[in-house]
């Protein structure tokens, strides 16, 4: 984490905000979007997917987004990769972090990635090889998708969860990603799921929250994971998102509102808020049939909000 | 609270989801409502208010509202005065519990019910009098408005809430309401207010929560507030409300997302989820301009969820 910030966010628009969008997001505007995000002190943002072009036309771009990524200073950035072939092709990008998914419910894995979970796992441990040898400044950070419930399977067992990452963190990695991939979380129940992973690997490596909005319960679950220690958070501006794969799982978690709410509570975030908000402008331009989400950018700072970022 | 359930939560939309519509809501509708949600299980209602029908016209038929209500047995029918005229009307009306509101921010009481917060408290023990004399089985509840933070004065300091509050338990209120009026609460805020008046009062009185949702945080505030201990929640149906003095407040916290919130949570609120989400039917005929929200209703359960209501 960044030195002096108590909750590190991450922008993940640009990858999960963006995948199932039908209209190509111009380049030009993906790199003004990121670039502008970085300039809110955004400490971390995941910029595209290496992923066939044919499967996800949307990221066909990733190497030109990724090389004009690298000319901004200050900010991780990251990049998704599903398996050993698209690694490969951000570790030469010269990407900063890698973010490998793999979902815990076996038949959302076959549906998503159409692989096993075995499967997937070995897939990491040649990941592993290939950035200790090629691209050793590389972190590897694994998302277990699913792991509080699957739209196809319902509900995923913690045993599931902890066993999946315990085969990831002895594989190498750099951190764990705990995925409400089709919203079905309940904040009761990222708590424990919070309680548990963090209670075994949070000494080791740091462990991420993905929360989607589905069901109306996103923020709340923030505040569920917080309690628990959990202190970094994907989400994405205006509440882009989705999955192909999980019907109607549209939407992660507002950035904006995130953001407000971890800066109201006092945690420093390092990003500019007011600047946030205007960065919604270059998805709206760019996205123009694309609802935005957030009701912060709606409503307005409360009269005498200070952020903890700005209040230091 | 009602035998067998964990968590109680109080329909505030007849009264304070319709009071700023333009659109008179026509009183077969009100009561074709109340009755569809008394018969999902939920445990109270606010079905009106009683004030001049000059200031509010839409509950110029209250009188008629309450008659309906009474004859449905099984909740506990509330309705709201901010005044002894009121509650005097209340009490001949017949309802069970009466909901007593004062901003704490002195600036937010002389704006909302055009009296000083000392007038407030005086008008209060009048009020606990005449119950006393006229209606001793009608529960008296005090809202603690603006509690949270006032769109005029700003931050509300936690002291003068604890005063406020100590000033209507001594004079006689059977609950206290803590109250988000303008949508301003953060969790991390949320609970420590809660600890500091469920620690004081909270073995005397039900201590309630009342949000709204206007920045997106009204759901990880009731996650706070029942990390608190808090077991008493209003929310209107589908998210309707707001305040007439307090710019750009729309919006209870949405009924349907918090029983999805309380009962995936393990909690039994006595509601049937299916059904109140199918009484927003009845909202949106009477209400046809008006944006329904909640997004439980429009993603659907979880696959393989049971309510724990339903568990039971």
């Amino acid at each position: 984490m960044r030195p002096g910030i108590d909750v590190e966010c991450r922008e993940v628009g640009l990858r999960d905000g963006i995948q199932i969008q039908k209209v190509f997001f111009p380049t030009e505007g993906k790199i003004a979007w990121l670039t502008a995000e970085a300039a809110t002190g955004m400490p971390e943002i995941e910029v595209c997917s290496f992923v066939p072009p044919k499967l996800l036309p949307q990221f066909a771009d990733a190497k030109d987004v990724v090389a004009a990524a690298k000319k901004i200073d200050g900010y991780t950035i990251a990049a998704l990769s599903p398996n050993l072939r698209g690694a490969m092709d951000a570790f030469e990008a010269g990407v900063h972090k890698l973010n490998y998914v793999t979902s815990v419910s076996e038949e959302h894995n076959l549906a998503n990635v159409r692989r096993t979970v075995d499967e997937s796992v070995e897939d990491f441990k040649r990941i592993v090889e290939l950035r200790n040898e090629k691209a050793p400044d590389v972190k590897l950070a694994t998302g277990l998708a699913t792991a509080l419930g699957c739209s196809i399977s319902g509900q995923v067992p913690v045993a599931d969860v902890m066993a999946l990452a315990g085969r990831f963190f002895e594989a190498g990695a750099d951190e764990l990603v705990v995925s409400d991939t089709v919203g079905y979380a309940n904040p009761q129940q990222v708590k424990e799921m919070f309680n548990a992973v963090i209670g075994e690997f949070g000494d080791k490596v740091p462990v991420a929250a993905h929360f989607h909005d589905t069901r109306g319960l996103g923020l709340a679950n923030v505040f569920a994971a917080l309690e628990a220690g959990c202190r970094h958070f994907d989400a994405s501006l205006a509440g882009l998102g989705g999955c192909p794969f999980a019907p109607k799982a549209t939407g992660n978690i507002v950035m904006d509102d995130l953001v407000f709410l971890l800066e109201g509570a006092g945690m420093k975030t390092g990003v500019d808020l007011d600047k946030l908000v205007q960065v919604r402008e270059i998805v709206a331009a760019n996205l123009p049939e694309e609802p935005l989400h957030g009701m912060y950018a709606k409503a307005g700072a409360p009269k005498g909000f200070v952020p903890a970022t700005q209040a230091a």
